[in-house]
């Protein structure tokens, strides 16, 4: 079955969490907000206005499934997982792994807030003391929480992916997270890795998966930028 | 079945959503850390870090059926929901109703960052010109758009339930939301209530359900306070 994704086309953001599942799965899908001209961007906002849609999204990324349609970062992934065969078989796997994504969710927004603690609506030059305050807790307090958590659950398991024996979306997303920490905060994450080797070995791993590697050298994989999630501003990264 | 319920025992929070779905069900349930003495919090801390325990919540609230253990709010309401008939009964409309819930979420954190926008390690004190910032902001962004959304799905369903015909968890949280944003900014809101005539209608008849009615007037329900999501600072309500 065909998948049509709906993302902003300029950045990973959160739509990358699915990409990434989209890609190792080798699934037939289109970017569609990628596309160019009224099929793009236009044709993405059209069907999120659809006034006569019963089960609109609040917002991107959603995807597209013949007559379903599914938004929501990990509401999508657990809709996907089973049949990308990324997820567990079982209920309660699946629910495992959706309450992991849901903490990686969380992850993230306290990722993005980073930069923009007080407002979305400024920019992060006029909020850049509550940005740094903001970093600095964030260093201090929620990166160790959340990533060890993470590193424990890993051990947990044997080490070699989250759940279970096989990669699930799960571990394509813990490895976005790296990359996106890598990226926005080189120097603080350097230093912090040795505390989760774990982690850094599963990143490795799923950076060397064939599909994976071909996704990352390839244009459709989107750079990173300062206008997604993560952005790297040198004075958060002392 | 019998569920137990962990969760800060002082506060509504996120807890709260589960609470109500649990209350409007008649579900046979404990609410574990309000228990007196070591079958308390300390019980709750215990099977938090319990080292053995592979599926290990992040962090309360979650829900103990049986064997299983399932943490994450809306991740608890995807798993109750169809046990309590609080859940439409196919695939489609079950991922419908748990990316609302997804939404909520968002909502609830945003709403938890007005007061206190640069870090949870400062005082409400330490960072008012954030806080009166970000409020300013979150009533005239952010409000508007996701309370007209819910307004909008509810509207489009037929204007009585959020999803299909019955009762879902949905209706019980976005009775939730009115109940905190009254708390939290009662001048405010009651200059917005006239925009979401739905919402407010639903909040109504949900006030007036028997369980649910029962269930506020009782102990069982905490009040508001100042350690929750919701707090109320006049400064923040202008």
């Amino acid at each position: 079955m065909g998948y049509e994704l709906y993302y902003w086309p300029s950045i990973q953001g959160r739509g990358e969490f699915i990409r990434l599942a989209l890609e190792e799965a080798g699934a037939d899908y289109v970017d569609v907000a990628r596309r160019p001209g009224k099929r793009g961007v236009p044709a993405m906002m059209k069907l999120m206005e659809n006034p006569r849609l019963i089960r609109s999204p609040y917002a991107p990324p959603f995807v597209k499934a013949g007559k379903i349609i599914v938004a929501q970062t990990a509401n999508v992934l657990l809709f996907l997982g089973p049949r990308l065969k990324l997820a567990p078989r079982d209920e309660g796997g699946r629910l495992w792994a959706h309450q992991l994504q849901l903490t990686i969710s969380d992850l993230v927004d306290e990722i993005h807030d980073t930069h923009h603690p007080v407002s979305s609506w400024l920019y992060f030059e006029e909020q850049r003391p509550a940005a740094r305050r903001r970093t600095k807790d964030f260093w201090r307090y929620r990166v160790p929480k959340f990533l060890s958590y993470f590193e424990r659950v890993l051990n947990k398991n044997g080490g070699r992916v989250t759940i279970g024996r096989r990669l699930t979306y799960v571990d394509l997303s813990l490895f976005q997270i790296v990359e996106g920490l890598r990226y926005a905060f080189p120097k603080r994450m350097k230093r912090f890795e040795r505390k989760i080797p774990g982690l850094i070995a599963l990143h490795d791993r799923i950076a060397q998966r064939p599909r994976i590697a071909d996704y990352l050298a390839s244009p459709r994989r989107i750079p990173f930028s300062q206008w997604g999630i993560y952005r790297y501003f040198k004075e958060l990264d002392a």
